[in-house]
């Protein structure tokens, strides 16, 4: 009997640290926010997110990972366990901008270290403003495996937000290939005559959840490895009821696909993006890139006897692509599984570039948050995005210079002036806006790779200018979603053709511009940004394709380097910064 | 002109540049012995060495990788460059025992942290002796990805060996996968209930070439996939000239495979075993286990117009396995790609035991070279070999022990004692002899998981009796090919059933026992073992069978740690270990 009592309070014990193991948040209420303690495993397993079943990196057994739940003010402590066996990590949180822990940025090369396997690394970072963020591996293409999430914050108790809704639902996309991230990196660092291009990819996902057609493939593949039926796979699901208000917090994490997103029969009021409140306008469409997060409101109005698709679909390239991704918007009480009765939309024509560009000039700042910028910048660079063939290898450049990441941190390299480890040199702030055809493809031939940086002075307004421009295939212009680390920029404006220096900036909207940290460049388009360089660290600023970042479609800014508090030896094992900074 | 001679003169730099790249071996003549120094570029590549064409991980493009040639008392410096992406990396030198430089042995966990991406390690090391030896990673289950190659070293200049041959040739057996190291591992990794063994492998390689049926896939594969006319997997093929003698020198790394290898109508005479002569004796079947290596003498002698198979099959598996492996041994001038006109040699009955422990008990020292074992040991420890389920995973174990590894090295926290970073219990030195039933299935339920080790006196001689026993199958017990780091030991004797510690060390071969490092255990048998801890620093000890190993299924010693120099900050990179040694 006693022996019993015993052995129920071991396991009692036992499953509780494992419940605490696997998913350990605990409150410590402070005076004004809470600390939000976060113990992850991440480790290869077997998933079937699109019924095909193959190796996926995986938070707690998740993918997507568990969503991190904050309020404003709060600090988020996640200790990463690396579990990957032979395979390191580097986690970057998206839109957090690290203000005074610019060494928990999570970007591999640029802030730390990789976190090694069997090695726990602490990422410590407050989220100081409300909005919808996101989590995903920053290292080789190791995003692509699965490793991704959400970051919600919530406002302060008694602040309240510009719109109502009666409940508060997210959803992340994501495209998602078969073949391995090694197998697609290995392809692009191939020789240009022998370079194996990622492709289209073969699924799209609602929330980690897709479907792919199993009889569809070349090699039909047995049902173990492939399987319609797998309940893994089953559409995502979400379920609302008939007279309330919604609020959909959308973010996109794609390695190569820019996205629409419907509602069959439901507008979308656009609210918020990448943490800032829009003047609310209404989409049927959501154009979302990846890098992105939005919230809409829905209101549940309509046929309540039914369900409703919702989907997303491939926009800016050839088709065939990736089919339609599917989940449901379930009405209750209806089933949950009960397919909408209706086909599901196809989505927009894929290379009408007007309702992107349309949608991007759309979204302001909410009148009463607007955060006016600088009326004028300090130092301005135009970024002319091009294909390029370097040293026989296929490669992206920014003003005809590929990006490498160095073997020793920029933030450790730079904060310990070892300054060997990179080029010293500057990037070109510019290129030769005179003669160079956007429309036209071009050799590039003068390009170049380097791991140089551009040092801004702190405080400084910098504007940056992308300017977009023809591939090397002819009659071909891609769409880039630029990501800035470490802050949010005002987006002054996007425009077709080549940007004019002396015109286009006086069609600046600095009156309220929308601040963000993701922002789409369209095909044969220009962007401009404008931010305060006021984040002491050193900043990643590149497109997040996932593929385009790896083939050199980036660069790094520093800033107020010297204002960086003492850097935790927690990000030094590497390169030079190997067992530097240890006590 | 003048710059045509410029550009010419580049040219020259360049490609003379890329040639020392790629492979830079120079010779600095000492007074006795040569440095010879290669520049190792590591990454992963697409290659069909079967056919089937997926990602490897090659040694300056190749799998097998360059053999390093040497001489006796050369110094072998290897400077391996990372170029994983994200991938860890360790080499181990398979049968160089490192005095002095116990750090070089490349045994991630044991005497080094694994070296990053984008580092270079360097590995200097002496060949002290003459003979056939062997690298491979060391990390994870990397070894089955495809790094792995020879190292083949000549006797001092005037020097002889107790054989006479006209020419030399290398061969190396291997097993081969089409799924990844992670796939493997991660299955492996998975719960009892949900493990997913790796399975046979798809095909045998010899010399890195093998043939998979590309019909004969569950899912038949595209031919950019498979394809049985892709030149890169033509048999291998030795050419021959009638009446001349070759030395062969035979090496098997595979994953799992026990094999037998033989060259139809041609016997051959064993005469080297792991880097030691043996006295001569004749096999027609040559059986050779994971880390083994021979030299064998081959007279060519045969009808001169036609070619011969050679053929490696599976043994000790139960069927289906791989399909035999092919090459070529061509007699000069016939076509080397002409097939023989014969079938080739479908090898021995899988489970026939007796001729392969009959060859291990034929292998003796040459009666020019014995190394006379001590008569007696200071310290017996017998290691029983099951497999168990230990706390719901399936585990392989040594007296009920499952190995694993720290992430500290060993060898780091042993030389500064960081004694906090592996358990400091002693694990068992024998199991319950009395009543342990090996012919039946156990549970072992008591079976447990550590990284603690064995603390050997130094120059203390120690026995192994390893104690083979039936695996968690009914009547199934399996070959476990035993591989020692940093010493050979002597081969005492080889027996089946269970060891009797009274009766059997009586019949000890301690007159000319072979002197190995790697040795086989047979099912059901023993294989009893004598060394002199004379090596400071730490050594595995463990089955050479990847997943084995990976499962558990080894041993660590440590002798004379206060007698390892300074150890190199280089292989401090990780755990504890990060950052001390540094200057």
């Amino acid at each position: 009997m006693a022996a019993g009592i015993l052995q129920c309070r071991r396991f009692m014990l036992k499953f509780l640290g494992l419940y605490f193991f696997t998913y350990l948040q605990y409150y410590s209420q402070t005076a004004d926010a809470r600390i939000r303690h976060y113990k992850w495993d991440v480790k290869y397993e077997y998933k079937s997110p699109d019924c095909y079943k193959k190796l996926v990196i995986t938070i707690n057994g998740r993918t997507p990972g568990p969503t991190i739940v904050a309020q404003q003010d709060d600090t988020i402590i996640v200790e990463v366990m690396n579990s990957l066996i032979t395979e390191n990590l580097a986690i970057h949180w998206h839109g957090i901008r690290q203000r005074e822990t610019p060494w928990s940025d999570g970007t591999e090369g640029v802030t730390q270290c990789p976190i090694l396997p069997g090695e726990t690394f602490k990422y410590q970072f407050k989220v100081d403003r409300p909005g919808t963020y996101l989590y995903h591996a920053h290292y080789g293409m190791q995003r692509t495996a699965g490793l991704y999430g959400l970051i919600r914050v919530s406002v302060r108790d008694g602040d309240s937000e510009p719109f109502a809704y009666d409940y508060d639902r997210s959803i992340i996309l994501n495209d998602w290939y078969h073949n391995s991230t090694y197998e697609q990196a290995t392809g692009l660092s191939l020789p240009s005559t022998n370079f194996i291009w990622v492709g289209e990819p073969q699924s799209l996902l609602i929330h980690g959840k897709g479907k792919f057609n199993c009889s569809s493939t070349v090699a039909s593949s047995p049902s173990w490895v492939c399987n319609e039926s797998n309940p893994e796979c089953s559409p995502f699901v979400i379920t609302v009821i008939p007279g309330k208000t919604y609020r959909l917090r959308i973010a996109s994490l794609t390695a190569l696909s820019a996205l629409s997103f419907e509602i069959e029969g439901h507008n979308m009021t656009v609210v918020e993006a990448d943490g800032h409140y829009v003047e609310p306008f209404v989409v049927k469409n959501l154009y979302i890139y990846s890098g992105e997060t939005y919230s809409v409101l829905i209101k549940v109005d309509q046929d309540p006897s039914r369900n409703y698709w919702m989907t997303t679909n491939v926009v800016s390239r050839r088709p065939p692509t990736a089919p339609t991704g599917l989940a449901i918007l379930n009405y209750y009480p209806n089933h949950p599984r009960r397919s909408p009765p209706t086909p599901p939309a196809l989505g927009p024509i894929w290379n009408d570039t007007e309702p992107r560009l349309a949608q991007s000039q759309a979204i302001k700042s909410h009148h009463s948050y607007i955060h006016t910028p600088p009326p004028t910048s300090d130092r301005v660079m135009v970024f002319l995005n091009t294909q390029n063939t370097i040293d026989g290898y296929r490669r992206w450049s920014v003003n005809n210079v590929s990006f490498n990441l160095p073997h020793t941190p920029y933030l450790v390299a730079l904060k310990l002036n070892l300054h060997h480890v990179f080029e010293q040199t500057t990037p070109p702030t510019g290129y030769d806006f005179k003669n160079y055809d956007i429309y036209s493809k071009h050799n590039n031939s003068n390009a170049t790779s380097s791991n140089a940086i551009y040092r801004l002075q702190f405080n400084a307004t910098i504007d940056i200018i992308l300017q977009n421009a023809n591939t090397m295939n002819i009659n071909d212009s891609e769409t880039h979603p630029w990501h800035l680390h470490g802050h949010d920029f005002w987006v002054l404006g996007h425009g077709k053709g080549k940007f004019d220096i002396y015109k286009d900036p006086r069609q600046y909207n600095l009156v309220n511009p929308i601040m963000k940290n993701t922002v789409p460049l369209h095909p044969y388009g220009w962007t401009a940004l404008r931010f305060k360089a006021d984040n002491p660290g050193v900043w990643a600023f590149h497109c997040h394709i996932e593929s385009h970042f790896y083939m050199g479609m980036g660069v790094v800014f520093e800033e107020g380097i010297e204002r960086v508090g003492s850097l935790p030896s927690s990000i030094m094992g590497c390169g030079d910064a190997r067992g530097l900074g240890r006590p």
